[in-house]
């Protein structure tokens, strides 16, 4: 008998139609005798519903009543769902993320977890009761609401995985896994069936939205395996686990265009050291994530430029604290570029393949692509240029790379499951 | 400074700008110097809309997750009001019922109170803070979420303002406080200005439909002076108190008129000892509340009638239970009439003032009004008629007591409100 934690987003608990059919699916694992706990969603529209109201009545809500607020939405659908199953007998109990013993800090609206008890849930259990536990929610220290943010239902299913030691955390949503590219944008993208912690973080944070960055963070600490699948399609999805020693990696797992980009160049800074840290510094201070940095090399030896992209939607805060900055240190002037995108190559496997970075430099040459900014890692080469270029770039990419050849024609990616978990503890 | 409970109903909180305009009622009474704790229903609409979505997942929700559900609404309505606040510079906090300390027996949808800690609120108050507390829900002793039934939040209100030791109970509500009838049914009916506990439970069982009826057993418990008043108009409602030694007394207060009831009769019993604990037992472990009973008493010494009533709506619960009793003790047949309406005169000085009733006979007798049962207490007469004879029944009572007289024409009922609590101790 293994233990399942099941995660339905909110279109998976849309409408009525819509809970019905997951209970069906829920009951069908319980059926086969297996542990079911099941964590949900608001119903989809309703956080945003609530956020027009809460918006409506007052211009800045105060973060400790929007997290009472919002945190009503996964009421709803826990109960709603737990009367569903207990119509069709099956023996379901909801619980809030306060019963599960879900503890975060004090960030209302933005919470980090601190701790999981999943004592209640782990009674329930053994006394035979099937969970639906409400994502998103926790309480602080002091026993007031807290939400997790945006997405945060698929850490509350990953952070109940790891406190339970589920066999798998089954993510379910509105795609069948994550592919190798956006089928949006190039119509071959595959499924990839296996892919490591690593790999799914560089491709959540670089925006392929199907799992929360901090969800596989927090998979990969406690070595959850978590399997993105289709809530409505039956058949397999992507499962994300850590990397076996004997599992081969194909050089490239996906490619990911990334519009949410801008680019801040300080031009003319007077070289001494210290002016990388200064600009930089004010973006830390307002919370800005700066991702790509290139500081050129100063000819002459006195002057020199500074570029690195921000969130697009963070420009508008960014800008003016990096015009005070750039007064301060003496640049000649600030430019900026929102026409941009970032283009990324993703897969562990580049480790050991070398030539991935020049492969990719030469494709988007051949396509007449000019690249503006690179920055790599050791699973990841990303490269910023002009927002036209970049679903032409990603389709280069995807076949330069061999992503669209079938698994059967001998694509690593096309591999099994390798066995569930590895005995890596919780740091 | 005086500590006030403000109790807003659901079309109070209805929609974004009347949370707007009870923020700045509130804020008024706060501005004056006086402690508030605010006490607030759900948007109204939203537990039917949650109602409704419950009965179309499954045909009989549970009631645990029924709990559940139905509590979300006031934790909308909660941080709403409390974010408005906050936005206008008010330190107001949201408490659920949980946070409040309303601790109930296990009852999940009809939960009665088992303890108001309030300790967090006492706190608040004391750090300045501005409560803004859900009605209508609790936690029983497993932490579980409860709900108080319809009409709840008004003794959330009421229990609140015990435990606190609230100098008044402000009940905000869609009219202007108690009226001595229907207004829709005796356009020259006045409202009451002061009512005692027991003059006020007759009317709100009665079918005044202001105040639920178990809040006004509790504020009389507890000695809670309860003021019902209009959420949008100015002006002084009604004032609810223990009724004082040197308060002069109207014989009578109101007149209601109640349409929900039917009448069963059992005929042609043989009469001997236990008959109509035997019907009446039937209707207690079936939880049908009986009103009026009435044995005749037997002719020839063989055979009785037995006729009471239940509400209309239980009937259909109540009647082939009765029919099966009938059976088992002999009973000739079971009649049933649905078109009645039971009519009564309240008044707690209709203890000191004799020939209430038999004025009242007269008076109904002069417009050829039928009576078909009788029933009296202490401050109540009760006399079910025809259903068609209702209105008519409740105006010419009205003019006959004299209730649409003036106050300032002399009538007892307008003198001003009685200082505010006694020292009576809760039981």
């Amino acid at each position: 008998m293994a233990l399942f934690i099941q995660k339905f987003g909110g279109t998976s608990v849309g409408n009525v139609e819509r809970i019905r059919r997951i209970a069906e699916r829920i009951e069908r694992t319980h059926r086969d005798g297996h542990q079911v706990v099941v964590v949900v969603s608001a119903m989809s529209g309703e956080t945003d519903r609530l956020m027009r109201l809460a918006h409506d009545v007052t211009p800045q809500p105060d973060d400790r009543e929007l997290a009472v607020l919002l945190s009503s939405g996964e009421r709803v659908a826990i109960a709603l769902l737990a009367m569903r199953l207990r119509g069709c007998g099956i023996n379901a109990r909801s619980f809030t993320g306060r019963q599960v013993g879900i503890v975060t800090n004090s960030s209302h609206t933005r919470a980090r977890i601190a701790k999981v008890t999943a004592a209640p849930v782990r009674q329930a259990l053994a006394d035979g009761v099937l969970p639906i536990v409400a994502g998103f929610q926790g309480v602080n220290a002091q026993s007031e609401v807290t939400t997790l943010g945006r997405g945060g239902s698929d850490l509350t299913a990953v952070a109940l995985a790891a406190a339970l030691k589920a066999s798998r955390c089954v993510i379910f949503t509105d795609v069948d896994g994550v592919f190798t590219a956006d089928p949006g944008v190039v119509p071959s993208a595959r499924r990839i069936p296996t892919l490591s912690y690593e790999a799914m973080l560089e491709l959540a944070s670089l925006g392929a939205k199907v799992l929360q960055a901090r969800s596989v963070e927090f998979a990969a600490r406690y070595n959850v395996p978590v399997e993105v699948r289709s809530t409505f399609q039956e058949g397999a999805g992507t499962l994300v686990t850590h990397e076996d020693a004997d599992m081969e990696q194909a050089a490239v797992s996906g490619v990911t265009g990334d519009r949410n980009q801008a680019k801040i160049t300080v031009v003319g800074v007077p070289d001494r050291p210290g002016i990388a840290a200064h600009v930089l510094g004010a973006m830390a201070d307002a919370a800005v994530v700066v991702d790509m940095i290139i500081q050129n090399v100063s000819h002459g030896g006195q002057f020199t430029d500074i570029s690195f992209t921000v969130p697009r939607n963070d420009l508008a805060r960014a800008l003016p604290l990096v015009e005070r900055t750039a007064d301060t240190i003496g640049a000649k002037t600030v430019e900026v570029r929102e026409d941009i995108a970032k283009v990324s190559l993703v897969g562990v496997g580049m480790q050991s393949h070398s030539g991935v970075a020049s492969k990719m430099f030469r494709t988007l040459s051949g396509e007449s692509i000019n690249i503006m900014m690179i920055s790599t890692s050791e699973i990841k080469i990303s490269c910023v240029l002009d927002e036209r270029d970049c679903d032409k770039a990603v389709r280069a990419l995807h076949a330069g790379f061999g992503l669209d050849r079938r698994p059967d024609a001998g694509d690593e990616t096309g591999r099994p499951a390798p066995p569930a978990r590895k005995a890596r503890r919780p740091a």
